[in-house]
């Protein structure tokens, strides 16, 4: 596919001329070829127009349709397979079999949905059948279900440039509730991002569904994502970055006259607590699974483990010198933008500068976006004078608190901000007499890992990414998961209305088979008159 | 019960000295005995930080015990059946047949909810077993389920004094979710609210639960309510009431520094479209029909239809004629408050002085809280240059907007804002005829009603009593109903836990019997391994 640079509004390329801008090889620092070009004000109003016309048609799909139009882009993504990687490899640095493995847990995402949208149940279609005898007044007949929400916003995530970008996991979930979606590309990699754009551009036209189901929007700055979040068009937003990037978008959606629906995953530093018992057991795999989980995708998911609390005893020092020996003989790493890699210089230059906090850091690397592994060691007490050292380090470092008593530790923990997962290392006998801290983490986070490591999110049905503020917007949701689809629906309800009029999910014969509560009962039988 | 005038915090009595207030008698105009002092900011922190340490103990109540303790509070409020309404006939001026009913809905809501939190589906148990075979990596074992959101803030509505007052139904599914609530209290009916609230009271302790799952705040002001939804304890609010309070509340809750969800039920007209076949067939039906919902408790219910969208053809002018002849005869009504009364009033001149506007208003009554049904109607072309004239008017007042062109009429319905409900009355042979009617308004409310009213909200199931802004501030869930436990509760996900770490949704023999998806299939049974 030869790189056009330009942005796609419903279907056609735009011939607007703003700002120019290249995407960056973090392994070089070299600007890559193709120049991209900002989209315009008018070109955000235009996909939102059309997001709009086309949401009419779109949302009345039926399900085996948007099922359709889901593997279509699965597959054309497995069959651009090799494309995708390469380019993203160009402007991420992420290794190759990451990124091939990233396109393929994207069209898998695609096929989940596609099974989610076929089974059908997702829409939770509940039927109370009329009363007419009722007294003292007469029940009406009430069906309802979730519907589409509308057109949806979505901003590709720097650190996953295929699964959490153009037609990553927002993307997924929003067309296959029925909305249609405009993305705006991350900056970064704007190569990766046309070629999964004209993926689906091209799946959209293969499949006879209106232009304005999709749009991608290429800009240098935030000016168009500011436009696109207040645009009256637009029904909701997902976002996936930084805090203050989220928060941006999120006081946007909340000013709108009417406030939307604005799913921002920001930031979250996935605290890990080591027991006594593990730490006895088997302190130089929990060294070497740390490690390998902190520095994985050079520290860049969402999920990396970034505090690690590890109890004061005599196990805790080999465990201590063996993570030292790794983080300070770790490889170089290249981190995705210059921008990313000066700020995590920052912070860890901040950090290891405060009193009491010990630091090893490996052998520094040349170029902007070099970056080396580093592990921070702080005693509980310097750590609860400043909550700050909680706050995420985007890249390869984490930091270890070392405490004595049982509870200090609790205390902290209490103290924690909301993220994305908390991790427990521990014997099985060691739980019930860690029950507190379990159950201070399960209302701190979205998800309690017990002897494994918060880096691997898996794509599945019971999966919950998300988590209480600051991790994200909304913790009522999850931008992970089949769970994912409820972001982007509502509940309608039918009151009085012949079969003719209604969706077929909410016909008595219950023709799609689906799941429904009929009468408080939920079953797959169709209404008994 | 005597009242004592002061809010309950955690099972105690308030000492605070705040600025007093007294409830009016709407039919006389006389303050009503006792007087209530407001509570202090020092109140709202204490009962805020009972409630969060409540959440501890009360999130992990079994659904059996939450069942119980809603059907105390249940049977609580029939038992006080008499002295609730007495004390809100006082305070309101509502029909004592009506209030009675509340009561009753109020209680049979808590049931319902006891009923859903025993059968325990609701908590979307889902289970992705372990594939420790699987290549290249191996899945662990992922369990989630829906858990409470912690403690919730509830804001008394004026136009329920019990059934969306303090053991309404925002206290309901929060309660039956499992969150601590506190309640703060209309002023305009605090002896209603202070039967009610110590009936809850008494129904924590009697189940032996920790005092600071529920309490009661009394404020002449608003100043309670702003402390109370800005609070670091406080993680979700819920409120029904006029826009201006709905908003200032939802900005509040989206400027903390963590945004918490607040539940905002604000305004809604209530579109009626009245197709020519249902005019032609039952012109005199329909005028009885619509009048007896305008003026239905004074017009003062968010589900009142507030604009008629009518035809301009030979069987109108009868329809019309007899609209006039009802709303110039109707009876006087009290409305709830002066405040209320004069708004009405204020609202209604500011129309009827616009060019093209007739009215028809029935004898003015005496009294600072009189108020008189009111029929305004407009030509089509005059409503669309005056946006305004689309929005609510609390009390008994509706807007006949006659249309010649059916085109005009699917404009005007393309521009409405978000309502709660739109109603079609039409003979089912014109329904495919006006299915791009039925389209629009699908997208603007959350529940559509055929040949019915939209006033009478059933509490059940499938009820979606919800809608697009400006109608509430998240179309996503619904306030009345089975599924309003949803907005108050988050999905957390448990990754390689034990069953004895495991809440027993989660266990593998299912005992508790609920729909679960294990592995993308939803059963009953067991998981098998």
């Amino acid at each position: 596919m030869t790189l056009t640079g330009v942005s796609l509004i419903a279907g056609k390329p735009s011939s607007s001329k703003g700002a120019t801008f290249r995407a960056t090889n973090p392994q070089t620092g070299e600007p890559l070829d193709p120049e991209f070009t900002s989209c315009s004000a008018g070109d955000v109003d235009q996909a939102a127009r059309a997001a709009a016309e086309a949401f009419a048609a779109y949302s009345r799909t039926s399900a085996r349709d948007r099922a359709r139009f889901l593997r279509y882009i699965a597959d054309n993504l497995d069959a651009g397979v090799a494309e995708l990687a390469a380019r993203a490899q160009l402007e991420t640095a992420l290794p190759p079999a990451r990124l091939q493995g990233e396109v393929q847990r994207t069209s898998n995402q695609m096929r989940l949905f596609a099974e989610v949208v076929e089974e059908g149940s997702w829409v939770g279609a509940r039927i109370d059948t009329a009363l007419p005898d009722r007294k003292p007044l007469p029940r009406p007949d009430l069906r309802s279900m979730l519907r589409p929400i509308g057109p949806v916003a979505v901003f590709g995530a720097s650190n996953f440039p295929i699964a959490f970008s153009v037609a990553g996991g927002d993307t997924a979930s929003a067309l296959a509730a029925g909305n249609p979606v405009i993305v705006k590309a991350h900056p970064a990699h704007p190569g990766t991002s046309e070629i999964a754009g004209r993926i689906v551009q091209r799946s959209v036209e293969e499949c006879g569904l209106p232009p304005g189901v999709f749009s991608l929007l290429f800009d240098a700055g935030i000016e168009a994502g500011k436009i696109l979040v207040q645009h009256p068009e637009i029904k909701a937003a997902g976002f996936t970055g930084s805090h203050a990037g989220g928060r941006a978008l999120m006081d946007l959606a909340a000013q709108r006259p009417d406030p939307i629906p604005c799913f921002t995953e920001m930031s979250s530093t996935n605290p890990v607590f080591i027991l006594p018992g593990a730490l006895r057991d088997r302190g130089a795999q929990i060294a070497t699974g740390l490690h390998g989980s902190f520095t994985l995708g050079a520290g860049q998911f969402c999920t990396k483990p970034g505090l690690v609390f590890v109890p004061q005893q005599e196990h805790a020092d080999p465990l201590l010198a063996e993570l030292r020996r790794l983080a300070g003989s770790s490889a170089g790493f290249h981190l995705l933008t210059a921008g990313i890699a000066s700020s995590f210089q920052r912070e860890l230059e901040a950090r290891t500068q405060r009193p009491g906090i010990q630091s090893t850091v490996a052998e520094p690397q040349p170029g902007t976006c070099a970056a080396s592994a580093a592990l921070l060691e702080v005693d509980i007490n310097n750590f609860r004078k400043s909550p700050d050292l909680s706050r995420e380090i985007f890249g390869p470092a984490t930091l270890v608190i070392r405490y004595q008593q049982r509870e200090a530790m609790l205390e902290a923990a209490q103290a924690l901000e909301g993220h994305l997962t908390a991790t427990v290392l521990g014997n099985p006998d060691e739980l019930g007499e860690y029950r507190d801290l379990l159950d201070i983490l399960e209302r701190k986070v979205g998800r309690v890992i017990l002897n494994g490591y918060p880096t691997g999110v898996e794509v599945s049905h019971a999966m919950v990414h998300g988590g209480p503020s600051p991790a994200t917007s909304d913790a009522r949701f999850t931008s992970v998961g089949s769970r994912a689809i409820l972001r982007f629906a509502r509940p309608l309800c039918w009151q009085g209305f012949p079969e003719s009029a209604l969706p077929e999910e909410l016909h008595d014969s219950n023709p799609l088979g689906i799941l429904r509560m009929i009468n408080g009962q939920t079953t797959r039988d169709p209404v008994r008159s």
